[in-house]
């Protein structure tokens, strides 16, 4: 679907049937919306536009593109990512934009952009919106806040694994773990390169930003920092977890040896008595004694009570134990 | 809860009953205090002040805020964590600051907020403290020097853990270590951007420093360079005691292996040999001599004594003890 | 083999015979490509060209030369790796540009440099391709982008992995996985040096590029930007597989020793009673209990159940089941 | 104590009895030295020079300081870490310097500094060393050379430890490595700042060093460099010891296991046999053999032999050996 | 030894008994070799050249002393590392160089300035190399040169590591790891500074190198470069044969495990059986069956074999099997 807007000479905003009945119309700017075009409709983006033919090229490819701003002679072009909700999947979204225009690009259906759309159209925008550079912010801004449920969905996942990590269902834990650490991995792909493009954004000279526009971009920049922010505590604590699972594990391990070495070594001497005397040897002596059979008995009894001693000593008999530990919560929501 | 003060014509110090009272006596310069501010009362804040509304929000945002710096056309924007003493948790404070006036907004109660107050109002303040800048510089050094007591209290834990690595208390200690790697992290969280702020609010050239007040908070920038420099201190020495308590449980395995295999290797033997001679074949020639039994335990015992020796020679019985240590201090108080 | 093409004066594009005929011919510019020269041939490098003598001495050694950008008086030289097919083996291609001439050498026979030539010469070249520097672009294009399926199979393999490491294949997955992790390196080796060769090329002054040109090497050094941010992103990965198969190692390890601490806890106990009351004292009381085989019988199974039920509780019965996982994809194809 | 000294207008060094006593002497340049400073003389440091408040604060607070480099308007001001021999903590040592004097404050009596006093005294100076920054370089000098045997100390530690992984005695090194590795740490902590500290004053504007006295401080400053060049050397080997103590740990756990195993593969089935032979059942036809005996021996001589085979093509009756090995030095002495 | 060589005013090379014969023939430059200088010769260092005396103390000094490049005022000083065959041991070589004068001094004797010195005498030395820069040129050229082998030296020695990680001869092979490693550390610690050192060379303002020693000089650097990536990928490649070794060690601890615990499970039921009819009670009904003993064997046979079937399942008698391996080839030589 293509559908256009533009602000009229008498600053009102209006939609438009077609982009050539909007170019007639000598707006003040123009809004083009490529909302999962069809084939056809994706030609129209380098007919109508004089566009680089590798900013279009980078809009018509449907594979894997990286979050970037490249700055063309009239306009800038941007590649941004949308999250999708369940996968962390990016949705790629491409912006071109000057003062006169702005263009949207995205194979997806973007609840957000419609959002946008009705609300220029309701006149609900505010001011500062009502123009490309406001549409573009009003669409980072957008994307950059719909990052931080996820974010914050990774923490809740850790610390519910982190609580677990005594228990013995073990490693599904870090099953888990791993799949986490995947997904945090995706989001730092999309929001790093968003980042860098947002500081080039800033800091770059050819974008005409008035100081206003600037403080609101730099409001976006902040959020992705503080995303990024909370991806690298998130990684560290994973890190941890895995580090105390091992050592969880790793004392797991020395209770079970240690039930075998007790067990082993208490029962292998007594066990050879017993051996030792159901020998078919036609001269020992002690079994003739008629309380032999007690005797050994007590003499058993020393032993195994003599090595239990032992063992307490050597701290062998005093299993550690888990503690129930309580949630915590790692940002302020 | 809205408190003002400000510095009257004559130089004197006082403290008003409101905003609009204080406007009206043309002060040199004004301090307003928005502690724990209710919902009608924090409107004041966009009311009363032209300030941006991305700083407004920022400040109304009950959420997480990393530290920051924000430079607005006639005033700065400071985001700052100070810290709640059991749990490491920022209390976020908020301060707006030209050379006319300071705002500061923090929804929990601050006692040092409420020092400075009373320091000013009773005289008590020194020359330098007397203006909105040096406010800010108090606020800032108050907020610094309340981490130092509670960077000390980590080392204080991680001795211990470290002292008690040797111990069969095991796991636990590296529970501890996992919570106290989490509050560091906390702490790291707070001071690296607070670290990046001070030095922006140095070298950014749109604050207008003299020449003595850079003095005043380049002390406050080393003190969170002493501060975030002993955290990375304490992370190393915190990967080291898990490094070690990792070499220390793996010894202790080895330990209760070489017992087991020590065990089972003498016996075995034994037992096997005992069992031979308790087979019920019609025709054992040993069990018929006179002193068969006494011959076979001799013969045990040789093999019993040579196992002894062997693992003597491979090592086996020669367990390693751990030795007393005495308590470490890492940095000078 | 040496060949020359050139551009007449006339703007149409032909082969020559030889570099002589070539330079008579007065061309706009000309390409001379040596592939896979002979000893004769290659002396006519530094013969014709009056190249330095580094920069020859870079071309005719055959050992490995990472990939660079030299900036001669004249001309720039640039060493760039093609990637071979199966081995991830870089073929090195040596290329001298200025806006009068292209050289290009390489050992090996490229079949991208036979297209490039035929594509020349058959017209279906695009007007930007018909120069040095149109030419320079398009071979760093192609050698570029046939990087992308090469690291694409990576992810497959690292996939393929990792959706096995459950199972009791077990260390031929990390042979594997080491295997990769190596051929990734390799990959990185050649990667890494291209990227900062485009990034000099694109910032060096002294490199006479128009803005449009500018935009399409910017194109290929995004393309190489993408392909490092995947490496890293698969080197990360395989770090965390690695990582998880150690715990699912572990895992299975504390399965082993808990199923060998259970049997020998349950049935030592019962031997030690059975080897008990097959000793032959000649006063034994219990045996002579005309149900006494059938209390014992009793007791060893309240023994065996007793335990049974400790290590229930203990959690040592409930062994950890690996589950079904679904294939996933890292980047978008 | 608080003693005076500086050069009078003849050119000579004299010693005075107090501050007021050199001041009034009109010297060229004057060095006041605190040593052990009791409550009383502290006070002389802020009643006699106008040293900024933050800067004595520094002096007079006994906490740890970071070494680090202050420029104030009329002087320089450092905090330097003289090592202390044997626990490897820092003495702090705190430096004013201008052209016309130098003062310097140590809450421990310093050797270095009480010999560059006598040397003064007695006309053993070189003439460099003659004026505060000369006096500046030469402390600067020895305090960084007194770091070379401590840090040459650790390499010797590091050997002893490396030298002896293979033995039995185990974990005690890990806890030797452990200690070694925190000294290295707080080495560092000193060293690093240091470092910094050396390249402000050499690159900062505002300290005026002839090129001659910057190509002292440059020595100093290469000095600094080598020793944290070898501190991170000796990281590197540390943790490098720490992985290949845990793979002789793991070896070694490998070789009592192999044991553990084969002793009981073997023992197992041929006591299960002599069991067997021991049972009281009415009708064993075996039993009655007349060689049945012996036929039994062979049968298990036969299964030991063949197990004993089956271990050996396995490879795990073939342990491995520890090599002696010869001593390395790292650095040239 | 001292020798002394230099170009006379017709230029023509030629060598002089002493410095002072030297001086007399105003050269157009002149070289100086101090080669295993006697400390009588050492002195004339000192006396006949007016170098710096911190310049003069880094030459005489034997201790260890890194690469690095001072610039005095009318010369400039360089360290350099030349190597040792077999032990990776660094000799110094210490160079002062200006336009009109060379002096080399090394402790060890060099082939590879006798050689240069031989060259410039015979005449075979090239143009450019018969001034002091051209000296210094060939001998930064051949010192890195000479780096090359043994840098390949070190990947075979990893390679051949790699290839045997999967035989039982184990820890042996982490120790040659570890010693290879230790030597790579040893390369890293000459050849980063004297990367540092040539980029000084070549970007530092003050060295008047023409256009074309400029690119003799990045030459060099060139392979500096790829000498420190080779070892960087060495570096990681041994890592991972490190990790590989863990998880082979792993995997076999893991076989080892399995048999005894097969082994175990197996036997001690049967043993305990056989136990439990070898008792001597009065009346045990099963013994007194005529075809008890056969029935307990089937019956044995019956839980040995779905013992067997359950490990077949739980996949505990599948051990793992290596493979060969072929010899891999990191760089093109
Ligand atoms: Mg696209
Ligand atoms: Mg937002
Ligand atoms: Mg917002
Ligand atoms: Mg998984
Ligand atoms: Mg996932
Ligand atoms: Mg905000
Ligand atoms: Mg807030
Ligand atoms: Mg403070
Ligand atoms: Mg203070
Ligand atoms: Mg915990
Ligand atoms: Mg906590
Ligand atoms: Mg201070
Ligand atoms: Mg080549
Ligand atoms: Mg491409
Ligand atoms: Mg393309
Ligand atoms: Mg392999
Ligand atoms: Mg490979
Ligand atoms: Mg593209
Ligand atoms: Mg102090
Ligand atoms: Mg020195
Ligand atoms: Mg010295
Ligand atoms: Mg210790
Ligand atoms: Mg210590
Ligand atoms: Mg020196
Ligand atoms: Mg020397
Ligand atoms: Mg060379
Ligand atoms: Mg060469
Ligand atoms: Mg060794
Ligand atoms: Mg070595
Ligand atoms: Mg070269
Ligand atoms: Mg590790």
């Amino acid at each position: 679907m293509i559908r256009v807007m533009g602000m009229t000479t008498v600053g009102q905003i209006k939609e438009f049937d077609s982009i050539k009945d909007a170019r007639k119309a000598k707006l003040h700017w123009m809004w083009t919306d490529f909302s999962k075009p069809s084939e056809r409709e994706g030609k129209e983006l380098s007919k109508t536009f004089s566009f680089h033919p590798l900013a279009i090229e980078d809009c018509v490819e449907k594979g894997y593109q990286r979050p970037k701003f490249d700055s063309y002679h009239q306009y800038i072009f941007l590649v941004l990512h949308h999250l999708t909700k369940d996968t962390y999947e990016a949705e790629e979204i491409d912006v071109f934009v000057n003062e006169k225009m702005i263009v949207t690009w995205h194979y997806d259906q973007l609840k957000m952009v419609d959002e946008i759309w009705q609300r220029m159209l309701s006149g609900d925008a505010a001011r500062e919106e009502q123009n490309p550079i406001g549409l573009l912010h009003s669409i980072l801004d957008i994307t950059v806040d719909e990052y931080f449920p996820h974010v914050y969905g990774i923490e809740d996942v850790l610390n519910s694994i982190e609580e677990r990590t005594d228990e013995n269902s073990s490693h599904d834990l870090m099953d888990r773990l791993f799949d986490v650490r995947h997904d945090m991995q995706k989001l730092r792909r999309s929001l790093v390169p968003t980042r860098d493009l947002l500081y080039r954004l800033l800091n770059g000279s050819n974008v005409g930003l008035t100081r206003d526009q600037q403080l609101y971009f730099s409001d976006v920049y902040d959020h992705v920092i503080k995303l990024t922010e909370m991806l690298d505590s998130y990684r560290e604590f994973s890190s941890d977890i895995r580090d105390n699972y091992i050592s969880v594990s790793s004392d797991k391990m020395n209770n079970i040896m240690m039930t075998l070495t007790v067990i082993t070594t208490i029962f292998m001497p007594l066990s050879f008595l017993a051996g030792l005397y159901g020998m078919n040897f036609v001269y020992i002596p002690e079994l003739e004694f008629e309380y032999g059979y007690f005797v050994l008995l007590g003499v058993m009894s020393v032993i195994a009570i003599v090595m239990f001693i032992i063992f307490r000593k050597v701290g062998w008999l005093q299993f550690s134990r888990s503690k129930k530990k309580k949630r915590r919560r790692i940002f302020k929501r």
